[in-house]
């Protein structure tokens, strides 16, 4: 079964480090991994808090939301 | 090239969450993860602090210290 992987980011310097390093790490063989850039997408925000995501950079895997280091909170990217 | 992850955790809930999600997902093709409980390795709290982690669940990649949610200060785990 292909797991999901949601990156959540904010194109923030600590984002694009989560991003470059632990989000590309992710098996691809297993997940289907999807970057989301919420500045550009802010319509999928809620979509975020929904899954428990507090700040960015998250990632969400298989519904469960883990919080990589601290870059924004999403109450200030809505 | 084969890249090197070290999971550090100290066996508590948050902690066994982020191994079975994330620790888990890492591509064993491209990465040898290493699993460190701190709580039973002591003397390997030295050798996560250089790296840069403050608090466990934490995962190095490469080098880079990525804090995944928040377990236990490191500093109550030496």
């Amino acid at each position: 079964m292909q797991h999901k992987a949601i990156f959540y980011h904010a194109g923030c310097p600590v984002c694009v480090a989560a991003e470059e390093n632990l989000a590309n790490a992710i098996d691809p063989a297993r997940y289907t991994v999807d970057i989301v850039h919420l500045g550009e997408h802010p319509a999928r925000v809620s979509e975020a808090e929904t899954a428990g995501v507090k700040s960015v950079p998250a990632l969400v895997l298989d519904g469960t939301a883990f919080h990589i280091n601290f870059g924004a909170n999403l109450s200030d990217l809505a």
